[in-house]
């Protein structure tokens, strides 16, 4: 296990992998123009961090009075601001967690009490107090700490995030497993495990079915504080039933006082009479919280308490602590995302992931105007379809700005559902509507989807509803790194008996496949495409609708390449087709000039193109931007049962079987080996020239195989 | 679509595909000993059904009295066991559906109204009454109606299922549709949408997420009336806090009467003083409900009702049905599991699927004792390994005895975790423990896996935490059919980096595949077995651990059949290894005696046995019980870095790119093209011998490619 088990927590040295320099880096990487504290409220000058500079693990924060620890937040909320605007990144949410990061670390005996933070976007201020301050500017960065938590990086995150939802059944877990362990391991016993997750993240089926299980699971769950982080404010506004319900709950109290916690937590006080505290406490229960809906679902439900009064904070948090027999419990804490920085404050969505900024006006640093993304562009002509076709209609989970469904949204917003965080309902609710012929597309991002395969394949592909799945940031996605990957639909989705998938190789293939995904009615149908912008192309007013599974050749082979059937063909799938174009400029200064297509439909695949490419080529290469055994498995498939694998030398290039870190894009591409230089490389290694090989197969240079 | 919009739905004729026969069936497949009636209550002599023998369509039923339905629910409840004691399947779940299935079809004007049934295995009296009574005796047969809800088989299914938890979505997507259709076609006005869901299914997260959004996703939801069929008996003993929940809400309430309904409903009814009836409706409203969960949730909550008193269903669904108003409706029905016949009203669990039986007697007919189950023999290790280490725990998602876990749970009840219908926690929640140091065994089927699959990849093999996926029904699986095929997980699973998979040939290789699991803390690891009996091979007391990414050759190449690096290689991963030892007798027939190894691993793929076998052979087939993309490509990918695949003629065997329909597992992997035949087949094509091929490329016959 690579969870140290007695962990020299209190005084472990700093990371092997952080720069030399103070603990407190803040001082000279703040350099430039130092903000008027007027502008952002009661923040300390920058560079002047007396308390902050002192804590380096949260062992540090253990002797401070509350005081103190106020005057910590607000220093930590400062480095927090000045790291975002030059790291870019999630700012609101940690913003919002401030007082709450310092409390939990002041109470609890992190790491051995363990804090987990559900999505993990929201924990600079707690990379901060954790050992990282020195690195937290590489937040984000190529070889920097990641935006979110990770267990590799610090033993003060034990349970990685970056998909949302997933702290509560962690949390359980690692809860139950002290309980056992404690049978041998005193150590184990009455460890606390905390589970901090926002009121969007909590209106998802997993964040449920947890709690559902929390009450009945055994021993051990009594130690679970879920922390609700009620901000009313997720990535979008808040939907649902449960975030009314959470609004109505805020609304209809207010604030918990001390008096009314003293009350309510009497019972579980030691040293006092059982019965006049029982009494107390069924008291102030029955005014302050009344029956919740967390308490059917077996939570000692405290809240709501106001999550930046420090005081309030630490005494209510040391009360759980040190309660025994409270069940596991739910702190219903109401905070401001972007707390304590105006811009943040009022900017709402805007804020909850930045670009760099300028500390003083907020204005978010914008880089040269690229082209229009690959969001847009499907953006805009879904709405052109829409505004043709009043069967379309679109869903979305808790993603309208990510997916470009926010335009779709205001013009139709009658035929658009955001049903929060919940993919399985979206998937499934929108073959409820294909049933009764709408056309729905559900836009959902690739490593999102995976949280609705099942749906996808039971209710949607097995009963053949055309559903249309718009699946942004497939591919390499960057700064959010290997988490956020779209790297794997070709494979879950493409295995699917029957599917229909398509990746745009350039912004108008994808404006035609919108075209072509709006008119498909025969059957389930995904468009899959990068993050980021196209290549700047003219796009015409109007998509046209695509033939169903045919590529097309971008460029032929010239014939003096090599004999006949000689040469080298690649074909690509989705936007490698850019650098595949580059290999061939390169491999074409060598005197090989290759054909290069565009498969366009990873599934059905157009059979002619690929015997047409086996059959004329020595060399046939595939490219994808997908993990292995996606679309150049489903090529070798076709290839073997023609009898054209026995002919061509096959070279199918796709993702490394291993997670690649945030970086650029670019870089990604590059460290997985499917840039225009990783191409050439492959073709010349097929065709036996220029590179050595680990096997001296091939003597023979160009040629056929047989 | 296929859903006809204006289907003649009163009068529609029988499926072209029934068998010539009376509408009712039953009178001449009933032949055989007549059970007594007082074996099992009050249910009419089986052969004479006057009721039920005038009902072909739920139109037929539209003008009887509650007395006749009454009488047609009696005969029903005798068709549907006599048709189950001759085709196996789903018993308890439709007896306890009988009174429901008659009021609703008797209400509502299905298939207009849509009625979807969770799940979809209680729904045997559902096709009776729905121009399938015919046919009700191909139930689960090949060729025959399917266990389940199929939208291919009937217009009255509007959406097919076998999974649960699909209904609230689905008829939410279906609800909403209608409204939006409703602006051009007034036949979608008012349209009732009715999913009803068993208290075992609710406790999925995907169910929460629909509720969640029910009341907040725009018109057309308050058509959506969500039939809660409570029956306290899941497939296992209902687990978690709403199962609690439930119990306590019927526990405190008596049942309604029709004049708390009158009260309770009387606002919404039309012609009535709208001031007086409000009252009415408040003082119903609070002494009968309170503030549920549901209500919480935005439903208008209405029950307990008694799930078997007719009367009281027709008015209240009626009620339902003519009401405007309440938004979206959760009805909350009482039913008994196996109601009505005795031995599964006692049984249980074991009343759940049933094999064919005595009717008089409830005497299930077993088959001859085959050999021991791949379930029992991992149930059986899994169990000794627990007893010499507590750090083994066992996590399932309600189905503690079909994947053996039964026994775990005996012996270890405080390592035994049943969450509940909740795969997606299940598996974050074994991550938990492993974070921990636990060793967590999760075992799920393959098809049910597909739910948790986000949490696999993000929660557990991201982080390379050592969760043991015990994945049982992998491949084809019989009688349940498509829908619970486990065709998908290698390829879900094995684009993962990093995961370990195995999949033993026979229940000796599971064996020590279970024990090496167990011992295996290096990472996640999956072992993948199918359903049913092994080969009843001698076991040995204890397992013993495999090398990790180590096959095995099984039976080695006869020098003569070929020159040196000429002949067949098999590489087979899993089961089919038995028919490619088949396959190998019936090349040698022929003089060719091929090499037949065991993978073993799907990954880490034994690379060196891989690049033996194609170096030393002409043909390299490999096959697997699982979809395109799995280890076949794998495998290719190997080879074509290595440049191996130049070298050899690779024939990768996997399932066809199309669902397979329930059938028995030897005929459903025969039209899957995976038995020895077809891998004889392939190897003769592949040498270019015996059997004429698509393209007449090879003429040289054995021998090695380059």
């Amino acid at each position: 296990m690579d969870q140290p088990k007695a962990a020299p927590k209190h005084d472990a040295p700093p990371s092997a992998a952080s720069p030399a320099g103070t603990p407190g880096g803040s001082a000279d990487a703040s350099a430039g123009t130092p903000p008027k504290a007027d502008t952002w409220g009661a923040i300390p000058t920058l560079g002047r961090f007396p308390q902050l500079d002192r804590v380096r693990y949260p062992h540090d924060m253990r002797n401070l009075s509350v005081e103190q620890l106020k005057a910590l937040a607000d220093e930590l909320r400062a480095e927090t601001i000045d790291t975002v605007s030059t790291t870019s990144g999630h700012l609101g949410a940690s913003l919002g967690v401030v007082e709450l990061t310092v409390a939990l670390h002041a109470v609890f005996d992190t790491p051995d009490d363990r804090v987990i933070w559900d999505v993990g976007h929201q924990t600079y201020p707690h990379k901060i107090l954790t050992g990282r301050r020195d690195r937290i500017r590489t937040l984000r960065q190529p070889g920097g700490l990641s935006g979110f938590t990770r267990r590799s990086e610090s033993e003060y995150d034990p349970f990685g995030a970056a998909h949302s939802s997933t702290s509560i059944s962690a949390g359980l877990g690692m809860a139950v497993a002290h309980h056992l362990r404690a049978e041998h391991d005193p150590s184990y016993r009455e460890r606390n495990v905390i589970a901090v997750i926002g009121d969007g993240s909590i209106s998802a089926g997993m964040a449920y079915e947890a709690m559902n299980n929390a009450s009945h699971c055994g021993p051990g769950a009594e130690r679970l504080i879920v922390i609700l982080n009620d901000n009313e404010m997720s990535i979008a506004p808040p939907v649902g039933a449960m975030s009314s319900y959470l609004s109505r709950l805020m609304s209809s109290r207010k604030f918990l006082s001390l008096r009314d916690l003293a009350a309510k937590m009497a019972k579980r006080l030691p040293d006092r009479l059982e019965r006049t505290a029982k009494k107390a406490d069924e008291y102030a229960r029955g005014i302050i919280t009344g029956g919740t809906l967390f308490e059917e679902l077996g939570f000692y439900y405290v809240g709501p308490v106001d999550g930046h009064d420090m005081t309030q904070l630490v005494q209510i948090l040391r009360n759980l602590r040190d309660a025994d027999d409270l069940g596991p419990v739910l702190l219903h804490v109401i905070t401001e995302k972007g707390r304590g920085y105006t811009p943040a404050e009022s900017a709402g969505d805007k804020y909850h992931a930045v670009a760099k900024f300028n500390v003083v006006t907020g204005e978010q640093k914008k880089g040269p105007a690229g082209p229009p993304s690959y969001t847009s562009v499907f953006s805009r002509e879904l709405l052109r379809q829409a505004e043709a076709d009043d069967r379309i209609v679109a869903i979305t989970a808790a993603m309208p700005s990510g997916t470009g469904l926010d335009k779709f949204a205001k013009a139709f917003p009658d035929r658009f559902f955001d049903v929060g965080i919940a993919e399985q309902h979206a998937v499934t609710f929108a073959a409820g509507l294909a049933t009764e012929g709408m056309r729905p597309f559900c836009a959902i991002y690739s490593t999102f989807l995976q949280r609705a395969y099942d749906q996808v394949m039971h209710d949607v592909v097995l009963q053949n509803l055309p559903v249309r799945f718009a699946i942004d940031r497939a591919g390499l996605v960057g700064a959010d790194g290997a988490t956020h990957a779209g790297a794997f639909d070709l494979n879950y989705l493409g295995c699917l008996p029957g599917i229909t998938i398509m990746a745009p190789s350039d912004e108008l293939e994808l404006l035609n496949m919108t075209t072509t995904a709006a008119a498909f009615d025969e059957g389930p149908i995904a468009l899959r495409y990068p993050r980021g912008g196209g290549f700047g192309l003219d796009l015409p007013a109007a998509g046209s609708v695509m033939e169903i599974g045919r590529g097309r050749i971008v460029r032929e082979m010239t014939r003096q390449s090599g004999p006949e059937r000689g040469g080298i063909a690649i074909l690509s799938l989705g936007p490698r087709l850019a650098e595949a174009l580059k290999a061939a400029d390169m491999l074409a200064a060598q005197g090989l000039s290759p054909t290069v297509a565009d498969a366009r439909f990873a599934k059905p695949l157009d059979t002619a193109l690929i015997e047409q490419l086996a059959r004329n080529h020595a060399v046939l290469i595939t490219i994808e931007e997908g993990a292995p055994g996606g679309f150049g498995a489903f090529v070798m498939m076709h290839l073997a049962k023609t009898g054209l694998l026995d002919r061509v030398r096959f070279r199918p290039m796709a993702l490394p079987d291993r997670f690649i870190d945030h970086n650029t894009q670019t870089a990604q591409y590059h460290e997985a080996g499917l840039d225009a230089q990783a191409i050439t490389n492959t073709a010349l290694e097929a065709l036996g020239v220029g590179i050595s090989m680990t096997q001296p197969l091939l003597k023979t240079a160009i040629g056929p195989k047989s």
